[in-house]
């Protein structure tokens, strides 16, 4: 067979050349629509790496976006990587310090900005060294007040340039496309770079275990800097098929449900935080036609079961989960129902889709105990999750300390506890660090999380261990309220009586908080509210 | 990302671990059905390795199989690869000179035959000094009268051997894998080895280009030894979907209307020849359920496009067309309607669908003139058909000779003449050696023949060029008759004069044969045609 690599660039000239009147959509508030072909998309796509080309970018170099999910976003997504470069995605949500770490650590030597998000950079601009170049993306055309320079439009850069452009097709697979850095919850965020070959197969992957195809409208509701959209922009250029990029609306529901309805959405992806505000929008009587739906997946941490049967089954919004994380690019399970399960009882049907899922096409997966070995698809033995494959990191990038324990023995140690039942699903327990030991035994935060938040006054619910005197570890659950609704500690103790594996998995104490500290990608941060244990933020009565 | 090799190994130990309950299905004359699932399928597979070992297989060893599609068949698929040898399927209609030669070239270690083939190895079997050992696929566990040695029953083969296997994950994803001799037109037959990674690969692209997955039910018209029965085995297990291997049955359309639908098939796929048997069985009152089916593929050569009518409108039957070729693994183009083609007038819609459709996702496809440019993407300019990527070969094994022109350049020459149009479907007009030069204009013998298989009287048409004094070429053309019809030559060319492109491609002849002569895959042999021109066995009246 031909030494032929897997690159993005083959992906891009099908859409150009087989789908040119398929659509690629923007939103923006107020209902603006920003609306064209890939043929269009492809002829700015060509503009754009030219214009990197004049900017001095070269095989090999970085360039970072700090941008929310547009169209603009798309033509970087592959006229970066397309070009020989790779396309750094940063998050603007993280703490400024961490923003400064990881342009630098990446060494990026161009930064496109939103027009709306001009003045993070701006407070940051000092510390940047290696960047030699702002270009800003602008929908509005006007240039932001900003001490960015030198700086230029990107309408504005792109337009000098051919709409043609000879794609290079003789990079290396193995060559970065992209480089995502994880939140870290301690120390500085870690980098993984993506090749071109692994998000080629990673694309691949989704489309056959999710199936996605040329007749799908997928809406890109996950930030573009998280783990590349879940990979999803790639694979819908490869595949052909309609994407609608929401931009600063992802956290709209009106906008986003009206989206669903216009474009006759069938696909999307978020994190259960996403699906919780849906949730309340809908409850609070909120407009919506979810008829074109046909798979969503909710992923990045677990979604609670009650969310998922209310919004299935009151809402007809199809969602299902998925597992991965920003190490695997991210899809490595997905909790599709077999062919044979259609039929089943709707609770077993919940139990699958509530999952984290069965493997995706093309990796290898093992569970293992404590000594290291592979523990029996029974539903019931646990331990930690390991995954190799083809679209699976190798290291963090320029981090051989941490990437040491991450990646020993060829696998990825993902610091996640599950079960594997006879069927292949497997069930997460909880991560390594979060799970409770109290008395010598095992209490699953996310499990008890999940519990509590089925209580109707419950909005979110977030389980760490606090240390005892007598049971080493003891669970404290911190709660947040819907609004209008009251609860007392009792009432909830009284409520997982019958409903925890054992008595003792009860939390001593419910702390009652206005909000959950989040992460900058929107999980409950464990970590911050250890730390307001710690620091006396939250009292905890003594024993 | 990790240097994870694309090997079957992870599609089989997946189908294995996350799909233990799918079945497979072989079919057997009388009504008989085996049954067993992945499961099974996973043990005996294990079985055979250690077998294969027993019997000396080492790495990089050949292994042939003349054998019909069953689930024997299907164990050797992956048994073979995974433990590091690779599979050589031989089509047991090839003539028997052929068939020494490619067994001989291919130097095969060990031969695997059905029991209902045997006969054909008899008799060639003192011709094969490279086959070592000869195992016998065997339904009825009876070992048949053979004087092939040494010779034993796979069956009690493999039952000697532990059902696990370790399965080597340190194989090159360049490793063969497969072997695929072409029927030559000319010569020797030309070998193809298919690696592991344009396998993996190339089941991905059919997977999301056709849109396979686990809730299908494939059933297995295509021969096991014809490009990897198009490939459909492997991705079939590496997604966990439901297989029916019908054996002998291929050809008895009562037995296949059957399976299509006690076993609710939902794809399939095969040439136009079979096709046309189920429009004659069906046309009879051949009884049928095709409520299950979703996708039909039809290759090989063109389908005429009044059969995938007739198919479609009268009986249900989803048929539409792909493109490919022995050494494209097979797939390059499907016609699948795109996603707003769906409300178009019908007969806007046959045009989609019987072309050859739009190139899969992976590859990149250029169609050139005899000047070597790219011709327009406006449906009328053509040329010849060019393809590149990781699942096109890069040469006929063994044989610098026959590969240097076909694989000028880096890319395949596919011998095939074409029009790309502005959606990006291509149409076929013929074969480059088939095209008929009459007066300095071409004339496509496809589009003829389709033509005039459009008349009600007439079963098979096949077009050829003869020397013609004046013309230089004319087309002739040959037709056999359906059953209690009559036609004359006047009448069909009265029935052509307001359908072809221009009155001077009606033929000037027509031959009345009671058969075509076939290739061994079932296509019209244009080259026998003309020998029986030459020969004088077919008469064409003198100018």
């Amino acid at each position: 067979m031909m030494d032929y690599p897997l690159l993005l660039r083959t992906f891009l000239l099908r859409a150009a050349k087989y789908f040119p009147k398929k659509e690629v959509i923007s939103v923006y508030p107020n209902n603006e629509i920003f609306r064209y072909t890939y043929a269009d998309y492809f002829k700015r796509t060509c503009q754009l790496a030219h214009a990197l080309a004049s900017l001095g970018v070269r095989r090999g170099d970085h360039v970072a976006s700090m941008a929310l999910n547009t169209h603009r976003h798309l033509e970087l997504y592959f006229g970066v990587p397309c070009m020989g470069a790779a396309l750094h995605t940063t998050n603007f949500r993280l703490p400024l310090h961490h923003l400064v770490y990881i342009i630098n650590h990446a060494e990026d030597k161009v930064l496109f900005v939103d027009e709306d998000l001009v003045f993070i950079i701006d407070a940051i601009k000092d510390q940047l060294p290696t960047i030699k170049h702002y270009v800003i993306l602008s929908q509005s055309g006007k240039m932001p007040q900003t001490g960015l320079k030198p700086v230029v439009l990107y309408d504005e850069l792109i337009a000098q340039f051919p709409e043609s452009y000879d794609f290079p097709d003789n990079l290396s697979e193995w060559d970065p496309a992209m480089i995502c850095y994880t939140s870290a919850t301690t120390g500085d965020p870690k980098g993984v770079v993506y090749s071109h070959r692994g998000l080629v197969l990673h694309s691949y992957a989704v489309g056959c275990t999710l199936r996605v195809a040329e007749n799908d409208c997928a809406l890109h509701m996950v930030p573009m800097f998280h783990a590349n959209a879940w990979g999803g922009p790639f694979g819908c250029v490869g595949i052909g098929c309609k994407q609608v990029l929401p931009g600063r609306e992802t956290i709209n529901m009106e906008a986003i449900c009206k989206a669903i309805a216009e474009e006759k959405v069938t696909f999307t992806a978020g994190v259960p935080t996403i699906w919780l505000m849906l949730y309340n929008y809908l409850e609070g009587g909120g407009k919506h036609d979810f008829s074109s739906l046909k798979t969503i997946v909710s992923g990045g941490s677990a979604c609670p079961r009650f969310l998922m049967e209310a919004l299935n089954e009151k809402y007809g919004f199809p969602i299902m989960q998925a597992y991965g994380m920003t190490e695997a690019s991210p899809l490595a399970l997905a909790a599709m129902p077999k062919s044979y399960m259609t039929d089943w009882p709707k609770d077993k049907l919940y139990d699958v889709k509530s999952s984290a899922g069965v493997l995706a096409l093309g990796l290898e997966m093992k569970i293992v105990n404590e000594k290291g070995q592979e523990v029996k698809a029974d539903g019931r033995q646990w331990g930690e999750i390991l995954l190799r494959g083809p679209w699976i990191a190798d290291e963090y990038y320029k981090d051989p300390a941490r990437s040491k324990p991450s990646f020993e023995g060829g696998w990825f140690h993902t610091g996640d506890v599950g079960t594997i039942d006879e069927e292949g699903y497997v069930s997460l327990i909880d991560r390594t660090k979060d799970l409770v030991k109290s008395g010598g035994e095992w209490i699953s935060s996310v499990d008890l999380e999940s519990l509590i938040m089925s209580h109707p006054a419950i909005l979110e619910a977030a389980v760490i261990g606090i240390p005892h005197p007598k049971w080493v570890e003891r669970p404290l659950c911190c709660v947040t309220l819907r609004p209008g609704q009251a609860v007392t500690e009792e009432e909830l103790k009284v409520y997982l009586k019958d409903k925890v594996k054992a008595t003792w998995w009860i939390p001593d104490h419910f702390v009652f908080l206005d909000q959950i500290p989040k992460t900058s990608v929107g999980k409950f941060s464990k970590k911050e509210l250890r730390e307001m244990v710690a620091g006396g933020k939250i009292r905890v009565p003594a024993e």
